[in-house]
């Protein structure tokens, strides 16, 4: 029996499910001031350029990748966080293993609570 | 050099460092909407059932223990997260070879702005 708000990162089906691009499928928790989304790229895929308004956090919990936030370039590996300004635009790409990210979004984006495709967002 | 915005769960000095109890450390990044503590528990450790309004998310990172909120105990190892609403008491217990928790506060939380020690709350 699943226990309420108590999850694991490796779970399916309790949260809303979206295919954010080709290769990249996310897993997201809407929260009341914070939402929680676990994405999983597969080898090599990479996101597309974007941007929204709410503030995100990023960490890296498998594989590797860069982060590309602003005008910066960043590898980034197990134990690496980072934090996303509002209407920055940015985007990921996952290494040769892949890539697990969990980013959690303040407030909520609107635009994940409902299973779907994309960025949910105009590009940058 | 340090770059803007990106951090590890390992690093120290570049948060605001609180001891939140004996053998309870954290490092806190404030954000515009969301705020991250690091926290890290020397094994058997347990905190003080606390209580405030701002919604938390939790990240089991390291080490494995308990999860106690509300009239919840759940048993939590890495990969395992939680939400935890506003105003609802909380606390965790570290396990034998202690735990490595990742907290986030929407909206951040005031007291863990400062450098200090205590949860910076009244009891439950």
């Amino acid at each position: 029996m699943p226990i309420e708000n108590f999850f694991n990162l490796a779970e399916r089906g309790r949260g809303v499910e979206r295919e954010l691009a080709p290769g990249i499928t996310a897993t997201v928790y809407p929260g009341e001031h914070a939402m929680v989304s676990i994405v999983r790229f597969e080898p090599n895929t990479r996101g597309t350029l974007h941007h929204h308004p709410e503030e995100q956090w990023g960490f890296c919990q498998e594989g590797s990748g860069k982060r590309i936030q602003g005008d910066l370039t960043v590898d980034v590996g197990p134990g690496d966080f980072w934090r996303t300004p509002g209407d920055l635009p940015h985007t990921m790409e996952a290494g040769a293993e892949g890539l697990v990210v969990v980013d959690v979004f303040a407030p909520p984006r609107k635009a994940y609570e409902k299973a779907g495709s994309g960025f949910g967002t105009e590009d940058a």
